[in-house]
């Protein structure tokens, strides 16, 4: 059997699954992942047996530490699984969720039930625990799901997988509802994304890189986000101290990650009083900064940034800075070299916040607070699969509403139309 | 200039002027739309003598009479085009709502409010009405469209777009924001479904050719439906006479239509004592029957169906009948051979309806009405731009709610993450 009959098989094995997936009650959904949550942990020596092997591959083939400290399963990420699927089994159900029914004059009874999507194809990099949180978030929004992690972590994916399947036949489910592709050949990859028959989405995670290559080849639809430019702007009228916490927490907090300041945007009056002491505190805290022209006038010692700079995604503690003349010169930076990811504003302006969330076309928009609450948990969706930067379908954090659909149920007593 | 670039410019002139229409308020567009109904009106002569260059060009190929008459600028036709514009103008504006907001235990506020899509690109035949009831809807939500109609309707697509383009300039509006692509050649198509950067979302509308042609081209997502392969299922415990009404109503109402039923299921019970009445009044209505074995020894001289029957969209009088041991193979045929359209069950019996409408994946599920209730209008949205079956973003009648999105906003008062 060659690479897309294998593909193809999973795929048509996991749409069979989707439909009994989608069926089950909540109670059967938390059972199951509770008890995957228990198997986590009472196999956890076999589980860090298999992770030891992709562990000294990688080792051996001299793999960045960064990307071994993401593919090992210490007790700790073991523990992190275990806690996150108890914070899935304690969000709300998503599925059979009517928010509202309308009568029509002709007395037909209309609503729009929210139902799974159907079946979840994964693409992720070598970090195994996505496994288990892509998983439980899929069936618990009553979907099924392929999951093609990164070919370091094959042998911690498939133990992993093996847990999740132990699971579901427990509760005499189809284990083809969570199914590891195990071939680490790109081919899979490409197959995949073919079988638009058969697959309803492509969640991608990953580096920008991988995002485009799976954007380009799928005739599936995708949502993913390419980048996280996120921009602060501090007004002519923000609170001094609150807009350098709010500066110093989006940029220094968790750089690497998506929601992480990478521009930050000064109005020119703010700048001419503020601005000196703002980058003093950002370099104490470590953060190299390229300033635009005005920027160095004020702060002097600074590297001149370039068009580059604007575009850039730093994920570590870089920071352009830019002064602008006002609020209009601020959106359109951002419209310009944004990502449509994150963007707060720090005012004591009430026309200027309005217009600024009002106009600001991107997935989390904020006043006076960090970029960094762009997060599932930190909005109060629970936990996330991902954050979409492409509008269509879902627009910043996706949680278990933005793995489901809705379609129409009409209730009539013979009705035709005249 | 080559197409390439010629398309790129009308998509980067969209893609401006949907800044600029996005932030319209209700009063504005409405006062766009009317403006455009009434140029339609008192323009009727100049649009007429366009459309007839289009008509006389059809004739002279030879086009078939439906498309002539599709093509064909009516005095109906331009009255109804100018009623649908009313009815868009009553229709609430989607933008800005929000529909509920939260508060997060550090006090952060949280809500989703509902923003325009952005640039919408439509690809439809020659049926120049589309052009303006999709740029009523889509600059009612507040985007920019960019029209590509069949080459057959060119000269009337182009005087309709300057009808729309003299409203916009009245208001002080981008004519941007409603373009028609005035190239024929098929690369100009190619070359649109390229633009990911700038046209947010296709929606293409016409025959299955043309929509399987833009799927597999395009990088832009893509909303549509492929075909409507609709069934009644009539239960055992149906009404005869409401099974009669609903049966005639779906297949003879309007057979042309996606929403048209195409093949009828039958339980064996009540195919034993009411099928044959059933076959005979869908005979008396011309409908041509196409049965399986059990349908055709019930109901005699009838033409047996093949494979083929299953999967076919007639859009015409013909019908497929199939007898059926239950509920359940109703369902198993409706998973194999439909297309997530529109599935009707009639039925007296409590259980098997709620069944029926939990368990069938379609973007309408009825109980006891006819299909022909797919609809926008019909259901209550509103007019509709289409009707998709992907279940991304939109499953169902599409209105004004599905060409708009939902950004996160965010009120807080300097809230940083710990």
């Amino acid at each position: 059997m060659d690479i897309a009959e294998q593909i193809t098989n999973i795929a048509k094995q996991a749409k069979k699954a989707s439909r009994s997936v989608a069926i089950l009650d909540t109670q059967q959904k938390n059972r199951v992942l509770a008890d995957i949550r228990d198997l986590l942990i009472s196999g956890k020596d076999l589980l860090q047996k298999e992770n030891r092997k992709d562990l000294e591959k990688a080792q051996k083939q001299r793999l960045e530490n960064s990307l071994i400290d993401r593919l090992t399963l210490s007790d700790k990420v073991i523990k992190g699984m275990a806690e996150g699927l108890d914070d899935v089994i304690n969000l709300p159900d998503p599925v059979g969720e009517v928010e509202k029914m309308w009568i029509r004059p002709n007395r037909l009874q209309v609503g729009k039930v929210r139902i799974p999507l159907g079946v979840i194809g994964m693409i992720y990099e070598s970090r195994p625990n996505v496994t288990i949180d892509a998983a439980g978030l899929c069936l618990k929004s009553g979907n099924a799901i392929i999951l093609r992690g990164g070919k370091e972590a094959l042998n911690s994916n498939l133990a992993l997988a093996d847990i999740v399947q132990k699971a579901l036949a427990r509760s005499g489910i189809s284990e083809n509802a969570v199914q590891v592709i195990p071939i680490t050949d790109r081919e899979a990859v490409t197959e995949m994304l073919k079988l638009q028959e058969l697959i309803d989405v492509i969640i991608p995670r990953g580096g920008e890189g991988l995002i485009r290559t799976v954007y380009e080849n799928s005739r599936i639809p995708v949502i993913a986000h390419y980048k996280g430019v996120c921009h602060v702007f501090i007004d002519q009228s923000a609170d001094p101290l609150m807009a350098e916490q709010i500066t110093i927490n989006s940029k220094t907090h968790r750089p690497g990650v998506c929601n992480a300041l990478e521009t930050l945007l000064v109005h020119r009056a703010f700048a001419e009083t503020h601005l000196k002491d703002l980058i003093k505190a950002l370099k104490e805290k470590g953060v190299i900064i390229k300033g635009c022209e005005k920027t160095t006038k004020i702060a002097g010692d600074i590297e001149k940034a370039t068009e580059d700079d604007w575009h850039a995604e730093y994920l570590d503690l870089r920071l352009s800075v830019r002064v602008v003349e006002n609020l209009e010169e601020a959106m359109n930076h951002i419209e310009c070299y944004g990502s449509k990811h994150t963007e707060t504003i720090v005012t004591s302006d009430y026309a200027n916040g309005r217009k600024f969330l009002s106009a600001v076309d991107s997935s989390v928009v904020l006043i006076n607070a960090s970029t960094r609450f762009n997060d599932g948990g930190q909005l109060g969706l629970g936990a996330e699969i991902g954050i979409s930067t492409s509008k269509l379908h879902a627009f910043g954090p996706m949680g278990l509403e933005e793995l489901t659909t809705k379609k129409f149920i009409v209730f009539g007593e013979g009705q035709i139309r005249e």
